[in-house]
């Protein structure tokens, strides 16, 4: 630690007595996000490189500019941080320094009911959020896996997007006021709408050009009803035209989640066995890959926690062969009957959504899917969260397991799915499913997992996979990151992808954050 | 014209030979755009005081890059050009220099009908762009009252909403990618979606930190159906609240156009007069303000292009003594039967469309509406266009009208509106309507119409009438330009609207146009 870090400490000890911590347990805590490189040393044991300093908590977004002043003055690196579910890296200190913790604020600071508009602090978690607005008879329409461990302010900082972001937006399409505190700690209240409209600038930013501390988005009554349905297509491709139909019709389903098959083979697998649920959680978790199983079984519609002993082997042997295990997926796979499980799922207005969900059926009946009832899309809307605060468990003896959203126009979407299969497929046993679909593309977030002999082994693989699927992605010129941001895991790729607009982004960190003390070393700054 | 910019002309016109030109009456068209302040000193016979040294046509992206690094070495302010119909001076040169018309940029690039995306050069003319997409089954969805007289790249470079905004959005919600040449001659790709997005700093520049030049936006296949019909509410409060509900309820009508008491009754009169038609266009131009008259007519949905007596006399009166004519509109026309007007347009696929019409009419009823068919529903459609490019027409001995959109959140709308209303008042005959409503707000279109001695005294109540208009609409936090842009008629109002983020958009402006060559003098900068 520098000696200016130093005094930086013993100002903030002063000046906030009881909200900064320098403690191991609090630096070792904050050493980490949900970034599974991260998390496969934590199962090994290792300590983290490069804990924060000090944590600090600040209560109000004067505090949090008083902070960011101070450590400008001392060159001391900051990195803010929500709930730490990122999977990017994007809140993890890589250069010590603070830890600005905004989990204290929390406070819902208006709901304005005709302006149809709620402002919260930027620490709020996204449970509570929701919560709070339901119980007015509202709701923000944004629904990540994250939401029992993700915040608003991270939300915004990493352009999230909720599960019906079909119908709602993305979390940038919903914010319409935020309070923004720069890296000289200069205070900006920032409108959306208007030119310049600098929101967007902030939002997805990462932290990088400094702390979002309060924002207005719009907020949503209640919907009358909720329509969920599933479908079976044959193919990947057949239902991802009907997708694509039924957008471009300008039908706009809150849930559109097409799993390939693969993945629509094993929900269904799970949901056919005979004895579910009988088995106890003491002996899933002897057999190894279990944790991992589990919560693969997670990301299904069923969302049942549990794996019968054929899947776990199967698992096993996917962990070790993977290029098998996916040949079989490409090769046998898409002939099994009802290749592939669509869920499509309405909500609103009652008239308007009963006759969407009827103009839906007709389209997607019309492109070949089979109705499967409301089954499978109700299965998913009761499951639908128990998959990201379970993640960290599946960390074991060189385990791992990660998520990778990519997303493109629907011109590239079929030739972006077979590209980054194919790269990542040597190496780690793959799965996806096309979710967040728009009037112009649609996003595919491929599951995958691997093991490595050792510690080391497994983050040598783990990197590999990263290079081949994201150099993957860049080929077919998508976009990298749709909605778990950049941070440190795809930073090495932004210049590929943005060219000279990097500059301009450069000139503007330069502004906005002259001493470069901004969560430094992410988004490729 | 300084030397450097004789030299600067030579080089261009031995470059591009045949489209380069420094003639008095090419000089003098491009000197202004549609801003009503420069056409009152046009009517009076007066040369604009700063055209043009020479205009350009350049044909490609290449090409624009290439003089504008020629201007930079010479220091020549470059004022880019679609069709000139901005109406707030974004176009109009007032330091010389070299005007850049993008009109021989006109193709269409590509049509990616799977993509839903269409690829157009910015120069086409708004008309031509839909034509061609009509062709081919699609539809952009944009379709300002100016649509004749502007071109895509100036919707891009002015943050564009089309009349059936509140369905389609605004020009910057359609836009996926653009080409973009900035101040230092730099060729930039930009898309929007990822992090940093920097689509929507070039969006709403208008032209202060570079040109667009080519862009992809989103397209939609053609509607099935449109069902537009008229409602009456006895109050535009009714109105209101009436929008606000459909809004918040998640239906999204294509147009949604309440006209205030005055405007309503204008309408109504119209079409109620018994020997409509009747009157030659010659009796018409005879009267002192037919043109003013026929020109409000427009804005109307019956659309006809003359005015009986009576209301020529009456828009007389109103530019003499508008405080009268607009205390007899406050205090008597809120009383009328049926005071206000009310446009609602679904169109889409069939089932949904006509779902989401019933829907509406239920809760529009619920609101105290009364439905009057689809007759000025109708009319408004077949009329909408009717409206820009006549607008230079009224300018006559001192008589002048400008529109002023202002737009904010639902809770303050009726504040605006009183507050503009009372502001303006005293100068100028007004009135309003509502149009371009969202979730979370509205915009409001305020036509002011009034007249002075002399040209001077005409543009001194001009400079009133906005200094008044826009200074009520900061004190109630609105925004002050909804679609029109900033130009210069609203940029001394950019910093208190923006604040502390002017310094953001100053220093943005330092890194692409460090020789302030760019549109100078516009947006505040």
């Amino acid at each position: 630690m520098l000696a200016r870090t130093d005094e930086l400490i013993a100002e903030l000890c002063g000046r906030f007595p009881g909200r900064v911590s320098t403690t191991p347990p609090d630096r070792s805590a904050y050493a980490r996000d949900l970034w599974p490189r991260g998390l496969i040393g934590a199962a090994a044991g290792d300590a983290a490189p490069h804990p924060p300093d000090a944590v600090v908590w600040p209560t109000s977004t004067d505090e949090v500019a008083e902070i960011v002043r101070a450590a400008q003055r001392t060159g001391t690196p900051i990195v803010p941080y929500g709930a730490g579910s990122g999977v990017c890296g994007g809140a993890m200190p890589i250069r010590g320094g603070l830890l600005v913790d905004l989990k204290r604020m929390r406070r819902l600071v208006e709901l304005d009911a005709r302006a149809g508009a709620a402002t919260f602090e930027a620490g709020v978690l996204g449970e509570h959020l929701e919560h709070e607005l339901n119980r007015r008879g509202f709701t923000l329409g944004h629904f990540p896996s994250s939401i029992m461990c993700s915040t608003y302010g991270g939300w915004l900082a990493a352009r999230s997007a909720g599960q019906l972001s079909t119908k709602y937006g993305k979390i940038e399409d919903m914010v319409r006021r935020l309070t923004f505190v720069d890296g000289r700690g200069q205070i900006h209240e920032l409108e959306s709408g208007g030119s310049p409209d600098l929101v967007q600038l902030v939002v997805g930013s990462e932290g990088t050009l400094g702390i979002i501390t309060q924002a207005t988005c719009t907020v949503r009554p209640l919907p009358d009803v909720r329509l969920y349905r599933g479908w079976a297509f044959p193919r990947v491709a057949a239902g991802l035209e009907a997708i694509r139909r039924l957008l471009q019709r300008n039908l706009r389903p809150a849930a559109v989640r097409l799993y390939d098959e693969l993945d629509s083979f094993l929900h269904r697998s799970e949901k056919e066995k005979p004895h579910e649920g009988h088995e106890s959680e003491h002996d899933a978790a002897q057999s190894e890959g279990s944790a991992l199983g589990e919560w693969l079984a997670m990301l299904t519609p069923s969302g049942r926690g549990l794996l019968a002993d054929w899947k776990k082997r199967a698992i096993n042997a996917a962990l070790s062969r993977p290029d098998l295990v996916n040949r079989f997926a490409g090769a046998v796979l898409p002939y099994a009957q009802n290749g592939c499980l669509l869920v499509v799922g309405f909500e609103g207005e009652r008239t308007t959504t009963e006759a969407e969900t009827l103009a839906a059926a007709v389209e997607l009946e019309r492109a070949g899917g089979r109705d499967l009832g409301p089954g499978p899309g109700e299965r998913w809307l009761a499951h639908r969260y128990a998959v990201s605060f379970r993640m960290s468990k599946v960390f074991d003896a060189g385990a791992f397991v990660d998520t990778m959203e990519v997303a493109t126009t629907w011109d590239r979407l079929l030739e972006l799915y077979a590209a980054v299969r194919q790269a990542v497929s040597p190496i780690a046993f793959v799965m996806a499913h096309f979710s967040h679909a728009y009037a112009d593309g649609c996003s595919i977030y491929f599951t995958f997992a691997a093991k490595g002999a050792t510690r080391v082994d497994a983050e040598r693989k783990y990197d590999a996979i990263w290079r081949a699927g994201l150099a993957a992605a860049n080929r077919v010129g998508a976009t990298i990151s749709h909605h778990h941001g950049v941070g440190l895991s795809k930073a090495p790729f932004m210049p590929e992808e943005h060219g000279e607009a990097m500059s301009i982004y450069r000139a503007l960190k330069d502004v906005l954050d002259p001493s470069s003390i901004m969560n430094p070393g992410k988004m490729g700054l």
